[in-house]
């Protein structure tokens, strides 16, 4: 049993039902009528107007939000460990013709609002320093911490005051929200994120990932920014179709509970191993290399995470026996 | 019936039966079982080695060969309608940094060696003018043209002698093929190509394209630019279990006859009415507005195409009654 | 006696003295008492708030301006010999971060709404053809064609009819006032313009030109782009100096009307011979290569533009019996 | 008396002096003669063959280098404090087309081989993080400090141990050089430097930096890539006579030592309020706000440079009485 990562894990069968009933001709790109009801869709979702964009990606939908929202010349304040800054091969900098990632430090991959304001109190206000236009949040972050809808609010908060843009990494925010119990109104838009990367390969799809935009007017931008990407599909509807079938009785939801059950199944087997709270779907154990040696010939593997640690991140699908047995495992270490 | 374009035709059943395949557990990006079976299955078909990348649209295959291939401070000659020109919202200009696009004409956007020497020897060799460092061809042409093997080497010659690579946007590789005859190898890197765009999406696909490289030094600079491009989907093995289904049992080849034949047939029954000969998948007609619109009631969909013509695009699914209707109220026109 | 370019020849004795006089302790970069007086200076000679920047490049100024009025995915109109175009190694796709530049055609490099509104009807409003931004005008043109105010006024109307930005190349902006005798005013901000790059080096200046912004909403944004292109000097006293040397007393007229006298001598002396109409300070010749090597045989020297073509600059200083043997030996021929 | 920085410090008289000189007509750009004698100037200086560059700024010498030597796609190693990174506006993101910096930590902006090894050592080598391409080194260093000849070796050998360039910001190498006593060719490519950004505006230029190449093939890209950024500048003979008379008798290190001389005396006056040693020509002094006030009473201007301390940079001018004025009143606070 393989615990890499959420990313690998097979898609969801209703998500391959939803891409099979989509196999019939129709207007390519974006013109069909899967993906002429996202808007709709998501708009229903969110309890406000947005704009919903397919895209095969975490990166692309990160980055397309980011060049909209970042000038090439100016900066975006995010946490050292934050996906964009360390796991995109330096998309932001591509995508925005050379923008500049600023690192705010905290713990477990999550950053406060105080330490946002001490590195912009630190630029100095001229022509040779770079100035900050947006903060990039990761819900639930790198580390399976999650922000709280009033947490993300502060941040926004602070975003508004101080004239910055706000960006939410959801690759797991489905994850995140089942967590906190807050409300997806609550936890983006009404708390001031401007643009969100609302994740669903890592939650059972196959490979659609969605960006969506509280902020409106950007869409005619980000639509154009999306093709000369190269990632408007031309058979778009496999795409908007998984997207649907995700939504459609709240498979998204339903899946995410389940991966965050297996995470705290595995964290109550270990509670004093656990260098982070678990609050999604990863947990973060700290284990000898005889212990994780003794869980990888027992079948179970994953990735050591620095010397001494490893990581174990869950996934839609694995629940019941295999979890039990692993949780058994680390418990009896 | 609808001939707007390959791009919106349905995906083979055998390509959706393949993904439905590939769904379980494996790792993530391309170190799946099927995304390493594509260099050697794609260096038997092109009997030499090649590293072969999948990608999701045509726009990101063309645009990370063009950006290996050319620095942001050179330039690329393509025919004035080629699609990197004119149908990437500028795709090339984001890939590479800021390369030009230098423009060659030719009838049905097919260029001729004299028409790319006559525009290299009209750049002055200094620092102010943009010296040249690619040629991209497209086989078969956005005007359903078709360059023979042997026209594809002349191309290739002059490229060596005048120190420029070459790159073949072959969104519709296939049609030109079965077209021509040639052998794949003599169309592509025996020709001198080194860097192939492989479509097959518009050949019966889901969202699966080929980025081929003959030059496979250059590989590790693509799997870079890839990824920074946000084009390193996380469960590659359903794009390239995609492409192995095309290739099994020459899939890719049987389409693509398919699709020329319903062309032939279109084309056979208006031999007058051809703006271009119809060496493809593409026909395009001199039709009046009324007869245009009589081919509409019929329940015939297609673009206009400047006044006076109109596109016909036909794809691996249109056969039989359909297209015989078509044909015959075109010739009743 | 060298007829190349007005570019090389030498700075008025003025500009060296001003240089000469600023040489003292000031603030680093455009703190100093030089630069804060040139948005006072350049806005009294405009009649209008404007901003004025030092830089030491037209093309700096040009590609400056034209990356603050063109985002990366857009387009901009210019006339197919534009200097931005042809002579500037492609500065416009790297300061935009690969904006597209469109052709239009005109004689003499001069372009006329006719043709940008063909240009414009042609582009189809979609995500896939690049949609313009701005036109950019260059006057006098690289033919040495003046627009006059009213027909930068019409150009600047179809801008905002269409709601695109207008951009003027003013290397020889100097030239073009004193042959059209239009009001600097109505020529630039009052026919439309946005920004304009205003040409100092060619004539008479050493290395000083200046971006100047009417849309002064654009100035914090050039004066960090212009940081980021290197082109804040640190000691810019000695560029600003230069400009003010060159408003004082009008001496920048004063040297284009030196040079456009010049180019009028010469003109006519061969009225039969001329490409185009001299309006400014250049000069194309039909010549065969026996007249040419004649001329250069008694000492003049200039490039050869095209077969059977010379062009002819004249600089500020080139005056009196210098230019009168030229003439002479021109009408010998 | 200002100690701000030596940035604004005024021009040397015999660079006024070159610069009169060199007005006459020329060759524009940089065909004229001054220019031409450039690569041999150096090439004598350096003994060995070098490519030399005038352009006007420490941010386009530095930024065309890291151009040429990262791709877009990878990384610079630099000091958190480089010049570079903090100074220059994302001046490198913009040449580079996004390149990343990657901070290295050390002592008064110097970076040691060791630090160096740990940060490499910490990037997985995969397409998700960014491979590092080059390190960057100041000499002197933002605060002051000078690596030795041997230090610098050390870093170039590990930069060939681990195939990446070395790239060094001298805009104060003089100050370095003459600290160290090193010879120059020491100091640079026979420890492994690949490029040189050579200052001379600090050092009493006017406006005229220069960039070194001793990996000479890379010239003719580093040519290009000045025109496209704008930095080709017309009437070039204006910057390279200015270069010669720095090189003339050796006025770059006799105005070196002049600057260093002037650091030294008021480092002498308060050996006990140093922050860094002084080994050019800055002076980092702790004092209270009180006693700053005091100086700047007294007629001294500089810079507050974080909560108790302050910072005064002395240029090649300062000698004499006001110095000892200074010395004086630090030693009597």
């Amino acid at each position: 049993m393989r615990f890499f990562s959420d990313n690998a894990a097979p898609a969801h069968p209703k998500v391959l039902e939803a891409i099979a009933a989509a196999d019939r001709l129709d207007t390519a790109y974006d013109g069909d009528e899967w993906s002429r009801r996202l808007d709709g869709a998501f708009s229903k979702l969110f309890d406000t107007d947005v704009r919903a964009f397919w895209v095969t990606t975490g990166t692309a939908a990160n980055c397309l939000a980011l060049a909209a929202l970042c000038p090439p010349y100016r900066a975006i304040l995010c946490h050292k460990d934050a996906h964009i800054e360390v796991d995109e091969a330096g998309a932001p900098g591509f995508f925005t013709g050379g923008a500049k990632l600023v690192h705010v430090e905290g713990e477990g991959a999550k950053i406060a609002p105080e330490a946002i304001c001490a590195i912009c109190d630190g630029i100095r206000n001229d022509v040779h320093q770079v100035q900050p236009a947006l903060i990039s949040v990761t819900n639930a972050t790198e580390y399976g911490l999650v922000y709280g809808a009033s947490e993300v609010a502060s941040i926004g908060g602070l975003a508004r005051q101080r004239k910055l843009a706000l960006h939410m990494d959801g690759a797991r925010l489905a994850n995140a929200l089942v967590s906190s119990g807050d409300d997806i109104a609550d936890m983006t838009w009404r708390a001031g994120v401007d643009a969100l990367s609302f994740g669903f390969v890592k939650n059972g799809g196959l490979n659609a990932e969605c960006l969506i935009l509280f902020r409106t007017e950007l869409a005619d931008e980000i639509a154009v920014r999306r093709k000369r990407a190269g990632h408007l599909l031309s058979k778009g509807r496999y795409l908007a179709a998984q997207l649907l079938a995700m939504l459609e009785g709240d498979l998204w939801l339903e899946n995410a509970r389940a991966a965050n059950a297996a995470a705290r199944a595995l964290a109550t087997a270990a509670p004093d191993r656990l260098v982070y709270p678990v609050e999604a779907n990863e947990v973060f154990l700290r284990v000898t290399s005889r212990e994780s040696d003794r869980l990888r010939s027992l079948g179970f593997d994953f990735y050591d995470w620095g010397p001494g640690e490893i990581r174990l991140v869950t996934s839609w699908n694995q629940q019941g026996e295999g979890i039990e047995k692993l949780a058994s495992a680390i418990a009896a270490l």
